[in-house]
């Protein structure tokens, strides 16, 4: 028997946002697993900002994908067949099985989740890679200590809202930044100190009034404008972790740098990048302490789920950059 | 008894360049000091990239120079009347004593020199502000280790070629940039592995060629075009010491910053600034190791000397971001 896969490729590199051009719809047939393989059903993709990296050929952190390569993508799934001693049929499962129906694994990078923990989405979102970025970000590049503020761009996104939570917990003074009267009320919801609408207010103002004394820990996802306010904000010693550039990433140049640098010098402070994958040993330790914390209510792990399948995975991704989402933005297959 | 001191005072902050409008001449009494005072003949006065940002009215790491006031400046002179307990008449010092030819102090921030160690150009130079910036710069804030690959910009300057020499006796492979075919030969004459004209040549193009494994250590005195071509060049886990940025300090408005900061994700790189007085305790321990490299000659103290006092001062500094100096840029009083 075989499985028949819809899944969407990658046909054209963009320039600027994708388009009609960058994708291409294809179904693939999915043999039976040889010996040490398995194949998964998949039920859930992440949306990640860093999808859009992933499209340029360029030298990075993970190499780019290639033309007429299924879209990379993390996912949730149930294994359908397997003869892989360490899945069986029926388990739950995540992996970067990519923009598709189905997927042939030989196990690398897929492990077991449990859904009587979380939900899927959760798994994809708070106990999923977006929520080992907050986590290791936050700790081991931000090495934020209780009493301190902590400023956090893109705070009703999915790695946005983990960090702010995490942050609070840890006995930080947390100041979110994000788009529009509805995530700010959510954000004061569950629990940060102050945020700020970018849309609508002058973050610069609002940082300088909310945060006299200055950022000790500025978690960036965004770049741009935004980290220059920061950057003038900072408190001595501050540690500014630098963790995706969204406002930038589908600009056809490279965007501007942020002009506002050199108050690392002022400041005496610290601009550092990391990427999530090099902590991969470390995740059950930020799974079990991020479990722990939403199973007793410390930390809301909220998702926004689009349906559709596959084929909604070009629009659903324009949506992420457009913010449609409020916390983790997931696609049900 | 008074000393008539002629001085450079500051007239008008400048935008841009400093030009005739920025500063004034004055002649001061300076009279006989009081009761802890004494007062300083200035023999050398210390030309520093720093300079032009003191005289911009901004929040920042040293109050700026205030309109009416002598320039800030660090000198050696020697002293010609004291009621202070710490110095006698005859005593060779340095300080932040302005550019002045007498000036009247405290004690504050003033420090014997001893002529014998090296002569009073090189206690402004390789012994001075410039060594010490140097030496924690590298060492504290870079954590340069052997084996590793330093790059320095601004090389054949007064940090730089400290930074360079110290790093090279560290046991690291040193690459410098400096301005044109004489500053070149000059670093491979002091031992540089490799020296990039940023005159005649492509910055880029050609560390990749000398550094294919990338860069460990970028000391940055320049910011703008090289400092992205360093970004693009590192190694994982690189730091970026962030000491000056004189390419952009005459902008009119605030040039832009490093558009290649998202290296510091791709390769888990740190960038961080630094104020070199916040080493004040430490400068001993610098001075003496700078000395000792002195005296067997692992480090040549280089410095520029123009002559022409205190009237000659606005065109030092001009020469000073032009880049007329090799090594360490003072005038003669």
């Amino acid at each position: 028997m075989s499985w028949s896969s819809n899944e969407i490729h990658l046909a054209n590199r963009p320039t600027g946002y994708p388009d009609d051009d960058t994708w291409s719809s294809a179904t693939v047939e999915v043999p039976e697993p040889g010996e040490g393989e398995l194949v998964v059903k998949v039920d859930y993709i992440s949306l990640d900002p860093a999808m859009r990296g992933w499209l340029n050929d360029v030298r990075s952190y993970i190499p780019p994908v290639q033309i007429g390569e299924a879209m990379r993508a993390i996912c949730t799934g149930s294994v359908v067949a397997s003869r892989h001693p360490d899945f069986a049929v029926g388990d739950t499962v995540a992996g970067t099985f990519g923009v598709v129906e189905y997927a042939l694994s030989n196990g690398t990078g897929v492990y077991k989740i449990d859904l009587g923990v979380a939900g899927a989405p959760t798994w994809l979102g708070a106990l999923g890679m977006t929520g080992m970025t907050a986590y290791f970000g936050l700790h081991d590049v931000g090495r934020i200590k209780a009493g301190e503020t902590v400023l956090v761009s893109a705070a009703a996104g999915a790695v946005g809202s983990v960090v702010a939570q995490l942050a609070k917990a840890e006995g930080c003074r947390v100041i979110g930044i994000a788009g529009g009267p509805g995530k700010v009320a959510w954000l004061k919801e569950i629990g940060l100190d102050d945020a700020i609408d970018y849309k609508n207010e002058n973050v610069l103002k609002r940082l300088r009034e909310v945060a006299p004394k200055g950022i000790d820990v500025y978690f960036d996802n965004v770049g741009g404008d935004i980290l220059d306010a920061a950057l003038a904000n900072l408190r001595r010693g501050a540690r500014v972790v630098i963790c995706g550039a969204v406002a930038g990433y589908n600009d056809e140049a490279l965007p501007p740098g942020p002009k506002r640098y050199m108050s690392l010098l002022v400041f005496r402070a610290t601009m550092t990048g990391f990427v999530v994958f090099d902590y991969e040993d470390r995740y059950p330790e930020a799974v079990a302490a991020i479990s722990a914390m939403i199973a007793d209510g410390r930390l809301v792990a909220r998702e926004t789920t689009l349906d559709g399948g596959v084929q909604a995975f070009p629009e659903a991704l324009l949506g992420l950059y457009a913010g449609v989402n409020t916390g983790k933005l997931v696609l049900k297959v």
